[in-house]
């Protein structure tokens, strides 16, 4: 019986970073890439994240018993329909998506009885470099991987995408769709944009006098504009609260600043720092 | 003739980093330290950063050609002033505070006459970690010192402490205190609030699934809320300014993320992208 195949939809970041892991721990396994452009596959192929590649989704899933989608937010829910008709009747497709809820409620919509075998899925993990010349094995070691399966998921299919992601070094967390955009939102999209706007209202003649601190709060500003527009308006909703509460926060540093409120101003500045020293560097 | 020596009052990241980078440079310079608290002056000295220390600032600076005051913001005019009175007749003293109006001000008013001995300057480097056990003796290199001199600052003075800024790899500009204020309310003390405040917004339960970009946009947040309160208060008025056009920009992210407008996200998220790419890594 011949060995099956892991297939891999999308080679930036998290696709090649995953390829190579994968690859690291079993040299023999072959990894089959998909994607739109025969350069970037090359570039996987040559780092070593794939053994083969295709740029036709339908000819790259047909040994796969697991294929993970990693292509940019607003094409994974067609891929991974896509992937579900042209694989194997007994294959898993998961995805990589940063947003959850439309992800799979369009997979459920489109591919009917065949999305029991899909599983949600949100490696935190990433950077503001994009491709597949940004890949690192490690990418994924001790980061969390969200899976959003739904009540129809097929038990197994879980395990083998939990399995998968363990086998990189994360670890894995199970929730709801909407829990986890409520959740991300806060943690990403709402931070997202706050960077982008600190870095847009910093006058460019002003840039020279920006130290690591400007630098380390915009990092993530120089990420993709299209890819984090998909993100946020496919999470619009929970994007907008999240960033309320900041705006809220934020206006209670403007008053205490603008009262001169030293205590009051040390009590906010404590607040922010309890939290950040809680994660560590 | 006895050599003169350089002394450096307070030996936190910035002062026990200079006394590094100014010892690598020249293995025979006296570095006199000169502290609130012997624990870390010993800790200077072990790690070279200090020939010889004190507590007693008047016992500190005799021989000194040059003193460079690093104390917490609040501290630096108190310190200066006891540096102009206690050093050589003809001793330069500079200082390394974030803020400048405030304490260009305070020196002059207290020392009369001796101030134009006095160069404010700050060097724009640091991190959100403290103390002599964060020094680097590359922390200067490469980055920019302003030096804030006013009319009846001596030129000597002024060159003497570009001369010392060069010797550690730092460039050097000049402008005046208010100018130095409102630039660094927009480029660092306004993305401090921020920072904090986005860690604070951030729900406890939550930090578990925060990535790379949380942890960058919130690192300043880290620093230290005393010492921060310090700069802020003493900076109030362009800090605010800053802050509202901050939020100005971050209301048109709002709204275009309200309206569900992908163009317009897209050429707000490409705004913050511009001026982050320009700064590179």
């Amino acid at each position: 019986m011949q060995r099956k195949s892991v297939t891999i939809v999308g080679v930036g970041l998290i696709g090649a970073s995953l390829g190579l892991a994968l690859r690291r721990r079993d040299a023999q396994l072959e990894v089959v890439g998909v994607g739109r452009r025969a350069s970037r596959l090359r570039e996987a192929e040559a780092i070593g994240a794939v053994t083969r590649w295709t740029t036709d989704l339908a000819a790259g899933v047909p040994e796969a018993d697991l294929v993970i989608v990693s292509s940019p937010v607003g094409l994974v829910a067609e891929h991974a329909v896509e992937s579900l008709r042209a694989a194997p009747p007994d294959a898993v497709v998961t995805d990589a998506g940063s947003v959850k809820r439309t992800i799979v409620a369009d997979v459920r919509r489109a591919a009917g009885p065949l999305a029991r075998r899909f599983v949600g899925g949100h490696p935190i993990a990433g950077g503001e470099r994009n491709g597949p010349g940004a890949a690192r094995p490690d990418l994924f070691t001790d980061r969390l991987v969200v899976l959003t399966p739904g009540a129809t998921t097929e038990a197994r299919a879980i395990e083998r995408v939990e399995s998968l992601w363990r086998s990189v070094g994360a670890a894995t967390t199970r929730m709801s769709a909407a829990a986890h955009d409520k959740i991300l939102a806060a943690t990403s999209h709402m931070p997202h944009v706050v960077a982008a706007a600190l870095a847009a209202a910093t006058r460019a003649d002003d840039l020279p006098f920006t130290g690591s601190g400007w630098a380390d709060t915009t990092r993530i500003a120089a990420g993709d504009a299209e890819l984090w527009t998909e993100i946020l308006t496919r999470n619009g909703e929970h994007a907008l609260k999240a960033l309320d509460k900041f705006a809220k926060v934020l206006a209670n540093f403007r008053s205490a600043l603008e009262q001169n409120d030293a205590p009051r101003l040390t009590r906010l500045l404590e607040a922010g720092k309890t939290h950040r020293d809680a994660l560590g560097s």
